[in-house]
């Protein structure tokens, strides 16, 4: 970096690592796997098994979930609809980061309302953002509740609750959907993997 | 997750695929290196160097610089004090996300004050947070100007410019000082390479 060493710098002061070149290296490609459904319909739990799997096979992965964003990037936001919108924003724009590092990127939130699931969508290249509507019958959620959410919900004491008090917005043109009501967890991870293989981001087995 | 598989659901919803075994597919810890210094110090190049030389070397690796944040991530950010200290915390966070999935992250920031680098500093468990202290003087800064920030904020075009009428905070005690004026970009490079070797982060060649 010496004077001398000025037209080095030049040469070299953008990213020589591309997106393309890391995919190589991981013998992958780098999509984002969007997880959409209502609390309880298992959009996390089927994200982690797929990861499991992908993994095994020598896949780079991340899930995005509350669980590691609500506390650091998002800990400064809370449950308005302007904070919800933000907060779906930045996870969209991390996910897309996560991408250009080659990484198969899966997001697990209920993302109720359409508007954001296409503003998210957008950031990504035609055919990379994958939306999985994990579909599930608010009955079976509620009556899972593993959370003790819904039962919160409908005493009152939260409020814009998805399913009780504020609406989810089905997927109308969803890469997949996955009944994870009536399959099993094996079975909802097998779809996913499909999928994967159909567009091409893994190889077949 | 049909209710018969509920059991299932449980031991699956919690992550299984961990920061070590990502660190044991990969072959190489994930850790870290924060780059600070002056605008022209030469962060961002010297980030993408080491990034190409980890990258021959078989290492997943991602730069987070003004490029790729600036406009997405943080793009509803300005340069206020305020949207200042914001921006380097959600780069900090992001870096750790990398750093859970196993990626070796560089961060090429001016990162001007000691607090918000120690505030970034403290979210990483010990030992995993490097900071390089790209040192230039001023005055090469300034006559290299790459980017034409520095006239303009001897013009009065922009406020607040680190160097100029704002300070650069010099780390008290950083993982490493590199002298970019003194130093070619390869033995620079080198230093940095050779400081991830003794902290264990990569094998010796």
């Amino acid at each position: 970096m010496s004077k001398d060493q000025k037209s080095s710098d030049v040469v070299w002061h953008h990213a020589t690592v591309t997106r393309e070149r890391r995919q190589d290296q991981n013998n992958h490609k780098s999509v984002i796997m969007w997880f959409t459904g209502l609390s309880g319909a298992g959009k996390s739990t089927l994200a982690h098994c797929v990861e499991e799997s992908l993994h095994k096979r020598g896949c780079r992965t991340f899930v995005l979930d509350g669980d590691n964003v609500r506390h650091g990037l998002c800990g400064d936001l809370g449950f308005s609809i302007q904070d919800r919108t933000e907060n779906i924003r930045r996870i969209a724009e991390v996910a897309k980061l996560m991408m250009e590092a080659g990484v198969i990127t899966l997001t697990a939130f209920i993302s109720p309302f359409r508007e954001e699931r296409e503003k998210a969508r957008q950031i990504f290249p035609h055919g990379e953002f994958l939306e999985i509507y994990c579909k599930c019958p608010l009955e079976i959620c509620e009556q899972r509740d593993v959370k003790g959410l819904y039962k919160k919900a409908r005493q009152g004491q939260i409020k814009d609750f998805t399913g009780i008090s504020s609406p989810y917005e089905e997927p109308m043109n969803p890469e997949l959907v996955v009944n994870t009501a009536e399959l099993s967890l094996e079975d909802c991870a097998e779809q996913v993997m499909g999928l994967l293989v159909t567009r091409g981001v893994i190889n077949p087995v």
